[in-house]
C-alpha cells in the first residue's frame, strides 16, 4: 500500500506491505481520509499515537470499502461503504479498523464528504450530547465553528433545536454558517457582550475561554476537546464556577478504549447517520488534496480562515 | 429575640422582634450557630444573603428547638431537636426554618456540636457524594481538611471507603485528622508529589488547585467549593484536563432553591445522621463563644491554624 509516513518531522508517501485485519477487524481500501489538528501534533512530535496504531501513519479518520475481514468478523463488511475513527494510520490506501468502529455511509455521499465526517461528527456528538446533555431550547456557544468539528457541532446543535452562537475568527464565513443552522455569529472580541449560555463547546481554547466563562448560566456546562489556536493555560475564575454551579469537561476521543469507542461509534450510527441520509448534515469541505499532496494539505491546514474540512484523497 | 448583626462592617448585638414562620416554616429556639467563611464575607459586603432572608443578620446554620410552626405544618415538629442549613439569620436568638430543611439531631449530641453540624456535613455529603460520585476505593485529596467543612468530608469519604489524603497548612493536626479518617496528611509543598487521584474536593482554591490538577488520574472529579485561603483564579492547564478526561464543577449551597435544599436535607437525614447517632461521624469544636461574643469569634475564625468548627453559643 502507499502510506503518509512522518519521518523527522516531514511527511513522504511511500510503499508499505498492506496490513492484515485482526481477528475481529477489517481493512478498508481508503478513498479519502480526513486532516485534523492532531495530525499536526503528531507530525511535530506531539500526540503520539496510541498502541497498536502505526506509529509513523497518521491519520485519525477514512472512509472507503471493506477490502478484508478478520476470522471472528461474522457480519457481511465485505464491500460495504464505510467510515470510522481510528486510533492512527488513516492517511494511506488501506488501514485496519476494528469491525465494532465502523460508521456505514450512506449511498449517496461521495467519497471527500465521507472522508471527512467521522472524526469531526463523532467528536462534536460526544461532546455536545454525551459530555453537555444538551436539550432543546439551551442556548450554545461554539468557538472555532468555521473548523472541521466546529461546522459539525453548528449542524448537530441545531438539529436539536439549540440556539446557536458560533464564533470565528473573522465574520467572513458568517452567510456560511446561518446556512448550516447558527442562529448568530459573532467575533472573538464581541463574545464579552453576549447573553448568558447554557453550553460552552470550547475548540479553541484559553483566548475563548477565559472570555466565555463570564457568560455561564446556571448549570451551565463547558466541554473542552480543542486547544488549537487560543493556548491550553486559561486563568479560570473559580468563584464564578461554583456561583453558576458549572461544570467543565475535558475530552479526548483518541485516549478511549476499544469498548468505549464502540459504543460511540453505534451513537453516530444511531443518531446521526439517518439526518446525514436526509441531508440535514453535511460535510462541508475547505479542501481536497490527492494522499500524494498530504504536505501541502498539512500547509493549508494550518492557515487561518478556511471553512469545514481538509480531506486526502486516493485515486480510483 | 438578640441577633448579630451586620452595620457598617462591624458586628453588634442588638434586640429585634422575633420572628413570626410561614405557612410551611417553622421558627427554631437557637442553642448554637456555627460561623462560616461565608459570614466573614458577609460582612465586609460581599455575598450577601438570598432573597427572603434577613439581609443584615449573618450566619448559615443553627441547632436548637422548635418553637413555633406555621399554619400548613402538619408534622409534630414543635419540641423537636433540630439542626439546619439556612440562606441566613441563623445567629440570633430565633430562626425561621423551612420545614422540609430541618435535620434531625441525634439524642445524644450537645449544642455546640449540633449548631457546627449542618452546613459543613451538608455541603461535604453534596460535594463528594452528589457532585463527585465518590465510591469506595476512590483515591481523594481534601484541601483544607482541618477546617469545619474539611473535617466532615474526611470523615465521610472515610466512612465511604475512600482513600483519603487530607491537605493541610501546617502538620500539626496530622494526628487529629487521622483519628478521623485521613489515610494520609500532607502540607502544600507535598502535594506535587503525591499519586494520582480520582477526587479533588477543593475548599482552600487556586493555590492548591494548581498542584492538584496534575495529579488527577483518568476521569477525576474536582469539586470546587470554596476558595478562601487560596484564591480565586487558578492557571488550569485544558491538555491535562483533556488528557484525563477529568471534570472540574463548582457548587455553592446558598443559591439553590428550597426545594433542592429540601432534597439535600433529605440526604443527610437518611445518609449522615444515623452515622452520627453512632458516633461515627462526630463534629471537632476549635472553639465555642456566646452569642455575644461574635465579633471576637470571627476575629478567630479569620486566623490559621485552627481545627474544625467555631460556634456561637445561646446562653440556656
Amino acid at each position: 500500500m502507499q502510506a503518509v509516513v512522518i519521518e523527522d518531522r516531514t511527511l513522504t508517501v511511500v510503499e508499505r506491505p498492506t496490513p492484515e485485519p485482526g481477528a475481529h477487524d477489517v481493512v478498508v481500501a481508503v478513498r479519502a481520509a480526513g486532516v485534523n489538528a492532531a495530525d499536526l501534533l503528531q507530525r511535530q512530535g506531539y500526540y503520539p499515537a496510541p498502541a497498536g496504531c502505526p506509529a509513523d501513519v497518521p491519520g485519525l479518520e477514512m472512509a472507503g470499502i471493506v477490502s478484508a475481514v478478520g476470522d471472528q468478523v461474522h457480519e457481511p463488511l465485505l464491500g460495504r461503504r464505510v467510515c470510522a475513527v481510528v486510533g492512527g494510520g488513516a492517511q494511506a490506501t488501506h488501514c485496519v479498523v476494528a469491525s465494532e468502529h465502523l460508521i456505514f455511509l450512506p449511498d449517496h455521499v461521495d467519497w471527500p464528504q465521507s472522508g471527512g465526517f467521522a472524526e469531526a461528527f463523532t467528536t462534536a456528538h460526544d461532546a455536545l450530547v454525551t459530555q453537555a446533555g444538551i436539550r432543546e431550547g439551551d442556548r450554545v456557544l461554539i468557538s472555532g465553528a468555521s473548523g472541521g468539528v466546529g461546522v459539525a457541532a453548528v449542524q448537530i446543535a441545531h438539529l436539536i433545536g439549540a440556539h446557536v452562537t458560533a464564533v470565528t475568527r473573522t465574520s467572513e464565513h458568517h452567510g456560511a454558517l446561518v446556512a448550516l443552522g447558527a442562529d448568530e455569529t459573532v467575533t472573538l472580541d464581541q463574545v464579552s457582550g453576549l447573553d448568558p449560555v447554557d453550553v460552552v463547546l470550547e475548540l479553541v481554547g484559553a483566548a475563548h475561554l477565559a472570555l466565555a466563562q463570564h457568560l455561564l448560566a446556571p448549570f451551565a456546562r463547558v466541554v473542552v476537546i480543542g486547544v488549537g489556536g487560543g493556548g491550553s493555560r486559561v486563568a479560570l475564575e473559580l468563584l464564578l464556577l461554583m456561583a453558576r454551579r458549572a461544570t467543565l469537561t475535558g475530552s479526548t476521543l483518541r485516549s478511549r478504549s476499544r469498548e468505549e469507542k464502540a459504543t460511540v461509534a453505534d451513537l453516530v450510527n444511531q443518531a446521526l447517520v439517518p439526518r446525514w441520509t436526509t441531508g440535514e448534515l453535511r460535510v462541508p469541505l475547505a479542501r481536497t488534496f490527492d494522499l500524494a499532496e498530504a504536505d501541502a494539505a498539512y500547509e493549508y491546514f494550518a492557515r487561518p480562515g478556511k471553512f469545514g474540512k481538509v480531506v486526502l484523497c486516493v485515486e480510483d
